[in-house]
């Protein structure tokens, strides 16, 4: 650190101080990020940055985020530096329950926080779906005169982030994509949790990026503003390629004895080192004291009210000119579905009803793509370079590649990439976003799959080739275990249908979900339609319903999902034949379920009723919670094999015999 | 294609036609890879490749990984010519159960296959395990003029495995570790499943290597048998830096009509279109005929032989020179533990017993490793750079990176790739290999994991930070479903102990277990000791086990694990206290508890006895099926919360009053 004491070190300062103090008072946390990526931080947040922290919400405010999500309390300093709704309170319960500032940025816990972070190199990904969004959005609807949509997506990131695999999947694409409007700060420490990087970090940073089609700036000295600033510049100069910065910091950055070293990364620094940073700083304020010149000097919300009212001021302009295509934006901003919307996808799936067909779900699924799709402009689709397979392409797709204004994405092999940028996409606004993979490398995009969870976000993943079912391709494309994974993730709903008709209302109820994601789990193989009354129709999407009913006194439920709810049917066909009382209950979604009210579920599934038979081809564990103790479950405790479909269903047993046999072991 | 038809070339094309005829057969499979990189594997198989088709087990063998690994028929294809326990009746039963001749490569289910492939970019990773493995051996176990472990690791893949996240971590490491004696062939074909991959792969992956410290070469013409032996030779001359050599290759080539198309990749060629094949290639045989001049040609068994013998010449001599070091290779590469060790181990486990410590389970676990290490010269430990955080040093650590003898891998921020690795390692034999993560990131290695199960390899995974009790980073840190993600995975043990006795019977577990790998799950925060006697301590390695009796008649039970025993052991004492006969089993080990006959678990869960509750501070619904429909569990079904652990506990109703309350209401 230069020993000169600059204006803007002192504000930069500001951020080092209410770190150190902040996770000093928790006795937890990362202070050597916000100490080491400060300077950065005040010259693009001070100077640059778009924003209104009077309304985090306004609609064209250049996107934050903080990839490397530990460095937390650097971003909680500059929200309340600059004049958010978060008071110094609220920092002295940094990491506190209940508190608006938790370890990590958490997505609506704090005005301001545009996604939730931590898990690294998923916040980059965040940052390439904003920018996705801000693209295809602004190809939409801005028109010659009127640049409505029109900001920057910034991230930081440090040698964690690029470490990571989906760095890779994300940065390559965004090369692809020609993003010239994200910005990535490269937070070039040299240090992670292990020491220093060069033993098991030597890349060619520069190079790499290079590589993948981006503007390399730097590496430039992360602690001197100037070089910063005019870094930034270089940045916006380019439009058609995302721009990484290398920025050499030190992390810890003022603490005389600790900066520099792993010792800072993770912990506090202690009340003695704090002294000690406090004297090298020449920062002579008690904790949590920020002096009013400082504050004055932070303080963007003036400057960021008149950056919204001269957009408002645009946008009203835009209002006037093309009224129907700002009230569309205002619409799909707002996530709400066109009124029209929820009659229409009533109509089509009684078609589907009345139609019959006997397909593969993924079909349906595509079938319902179909429909929706010219009702729905805010979809924004993609499959992992399966399209061909996951049948996530409908006629009216074009894919952004090649039509900015597109509707599809073609993610290339990338399926964890994909999904944290359809996380990304999901909180810009603007869209519902899905993207697809077969089932079983849902694995691959796991820990994004459930950040999308974790944030609430409506993004509807499209998963084919659901079990044992896809054949051929063998045990390391057949899930097994992956359906209790999904069904075990809070705020997850998770659909398997059983023919066409419950292909289409899974997919109705993912469009109208919008407080969390949607797993629509389909089969690569036919699967018969199943006649239903209306009011069985109308059951479907509580979940779970008596799709047969049993002839005479209940003496046994069969629970199936999927394919195997046929073989449910014709186990219970051949049990009644035997003048067996035995019931159906086909249960697409275990959720929507239980989220029913527990007269419905007893009426579906009485509480006396203990022979209880539940077919999945998938793990047997998880439906102990519905056969308990005395009932039998018809599935999967091994991995599969390679085999055509019906020599794998025989080989494992999962077949009409074998339920007619459990029911009558129990009954 | 050249239209000259070369001698090598008409070598190539039994391997096109065999590939095609197979699919065909099959009705189902990838033609297009084995076609489109048959000039390579010629070049490769018959004419560099050290192995020994009579003896696939040859320690000094070459390795051979198909990274992408749909282009099965490739591998099957060389194996059956060059000699191999393969005949073209298997061939023939591509694809179909019980075949040797699966749809991916399966490890175990053919000789010489070496790794199970398919899920794109965890072939590269197997390889970069190989290539640490040999360099790690070589340097424990060569001597002055014995090379006795002296073999290259090579590895075909195509777009696919390099848009992977999973590439770039590894790879990277690869170049940071200076693996001299990986050599890699990309098949850049410039297809992918969607069509063309300029819309989603303009990477220039040469550069994006050179990057990484690697030697890339070309891009050659991978049809050009002496340009690809020319590479080949240039890999070999570079020993501090891995090889990639960029080969131009035409998907399905020889197919007049599909080749260069999307279309041959995953699907038959059609019989008209294998027609047209054979005219084009002037391939005059029936399907599966090979004439015996092509045999001949690729016949490697008799050099094999030489090679082998040659190999086990120079392994006498080393034998006599260092007998000791010679008998201890070999134990190792047989996966023996030392004679000695079962007793030693039983022994510390008694020592940890007496000594009664109240620790965090991972610092136990630095404990068991600090006894056992110095045991077992073949464990290869490492973290993905959370070592002083999952405590995965011990005081024999050495790193690789600075002792190329060493025992330690620093793998820096690439958990998938860290799996996947130790994959490699333990298939190429000498090593137990351990890794560590946070169980959350888990998730980022999730499918390594389950491939390490799918094969059956002892890897030893130590996820510390195991539930809520991590406390204030929060629910991006906080696992909740993983435990049931990896309970659900066939062949992989799981253990969550309660102290430090469960704790080093868990790693003796691990360690003992030859047929699988074992996700060991450790707390951030201590655990108290629990008192045992002799059969208690001696029942831990059943899985499950009554670790406080019931007074009087025995009423109900409380199931526990990890962290909750202490809040069970306490909430029994309250209801003895009360005149409730409540029994605590403590289960560390799910699957090593239903492992064991009906009769043992029946004692520890008799049957009759319905009151059940079940504590862990992870998601619920797995424990349904140990407390039925009549049981209750404590346990989370909502995402954590960032804050200290006692808050939490609390918040989330995981209490001692919470397990008190529900047994009283069901007994």
């Amino acid at each position: 650190m230069p020993a000169v004491a600059l204006p803007e070190r002192r504000l930069a300062n500001a951020i080092r101080a209410l770190a150190m103090d902040a996770v000093q008072q928790a006795n937890s946390g990362h202070p050597g990020a916000p100490m080491g990526m400060a300077d950065i931080a005040e010259v693009l947040w001070r100077g640059i940055f778009k924003h209104n922290p009077s309304n985090p919400n306004w609609i064209n405010r250049d996107r934050f985020v903080l990839s490397n999500g530990h460095g937390s309390m650097l971003q909680y300093a500059l929200l309340h530096l600059t004049g958010y709704d978060l008071t110094i309170d609220d920092l002295k319960q940094f990491r506190q329950l209940h508190s608006r500032t938790p370890g990590h940025p958490e997505y609506g816990y704090t005005a301001g926080v545009e996604t939730t972070t931590g898990p690294l190199g998923q916040g980059i990904a965040n940052a390439v779906g904003f920018a996705i969004a801000e693209k295809t959005l602004a190809a939409q609807f801005n028109r010659d005169g009127f640049n409505v949509i029109d900001h920057h997506t910034y991230c930081f990131l440090g040698d964690g982030c690029l470490m990571e695999g989906i760095s890779h999947e994300v940065c390559s694409l965004a090369g692809t994509l020609k993003l010239g409007k994200l910005v990535a700060f490269y937070d070039d420490n040299g240090i992670s949790i292990d020491g220093e990087v060069e033993g098991w970090f030597t890349d060619n940073t520069a190079q790499r990026f290079a590589a993948y089609g981006w503007q390399v700036i730097g590496p430039i000295d992360g602690h001197d503003a100037d070089a910063v600033r005019v870094a930034i510049m270089d940045a916006h100069s380019d439009s058609t390629r995302p721009t990484l910065i290398i920025c050499k910091t030190v992390i810890g950055c003022g603490s005389p004895n600790k900066q520099g070293k792993e010792e800072c990364h993770g912990a506090p620094l202690g009340a003695s080192e704090i002294a000690a940073t406090r004297a090298a700083l020449g920062w002579d304020y008690a904790p949590f004291e920020i002096p009013a010149d400082i504050y004055e000097a932070w303080d963007c919300r003036v400057k960021g009210d008149v950056l919204e009212k001269n957009w408002q001021g645009q946008f009203d302009a835009y209002q006037k000119a093309h009224p129907d295509l700002a009230s569309e934006l205002l619409r799909r901003l707002k996530g709400e579905l066109p009124a029209a919307f929820a009659l229409q996808a009533k109509a089509y799936i009684e078609e589907v009803a009345l139609k019959g067909e006997t397909i593969a779900s993924r079909k349906a699924s595509q079938n319902a793509l179909n429909a929706f799709g010219p009702l729905l402009p805010e979809l924004l689709g993609g499959s992992a370079d399966l399209a061909g397979s996951n049948l996530t392409l409908w006629k009216g797709c074009h894919g952004i590649q090649e039509n900015t204004a597109g509707n599809y994405v073609f993610y290339g092999v990338r399926e964890f990439g994909m999904s944290a940028i359809m996380n990304g996409i999901a909180l810009h606004g603007g869209f519902i976003p899905y993207g697809a993979t077969f089932l079983i490398f849902m694995e691959y995009a796991r820990n994004a799959v459930r950040m999308s969870a974790l944030m609430k976000q409506r993004v509807i993943y499209v998963f084919t080739h659901d079990s044992i079912g896809l054949g051929e391709d063998g045990p390391t494309h057949q899930p097994i275990e992956q359906l209790a994974s999904l069904r075990g993730t809070p705020n997850m709903s998770v659909w398997r249908p059983a023919d066409a008709v419950e292909s289409a209302v899974a997919w109705l109820s993912a469009l109208q979900k919008t407080e969390g994601p949607t797993s629509l789990v389909f089969s690569r193989q036919n699967l018969p339609h199943m006649e239903r009354d209306a009011l069985q129709l109308d059951n479907i999407s509580k979940g779970a319903y008596i799709l047969a009913e049993e002839k005479g006194v209940l003496e046994a439920i069969i629970i199936a999902t999927g394919s195997e709810v046929e073989l449910a049917v014709k186990a219970q066909q051949q049990l009644t034949a035997q003048g067996k009382g035995v019931r159906v209950v086909s249960m697409p979604s275990v959720d929507a379920f239980m989220a029913q009210d527990v007269s419905y579920r007893d009426k579906v599934l009485p509480p006396a009723v203990r022979a209880r038979v539940a077919v999945e081809a998938s793990h047997a564990d998880y439906w102990y919670k519905f056969v308990g103790l005395d009932g039998k479950v018809i599935g999967m405790t091994s991995f599969g094999e390679s085999a055509p479909i019906k020599a794998l269903y025989q080989h494992f047993g999962i077949t009409v015999e074998a339920v007619v046999d459990a029911v009558n072991s129990l009954s």
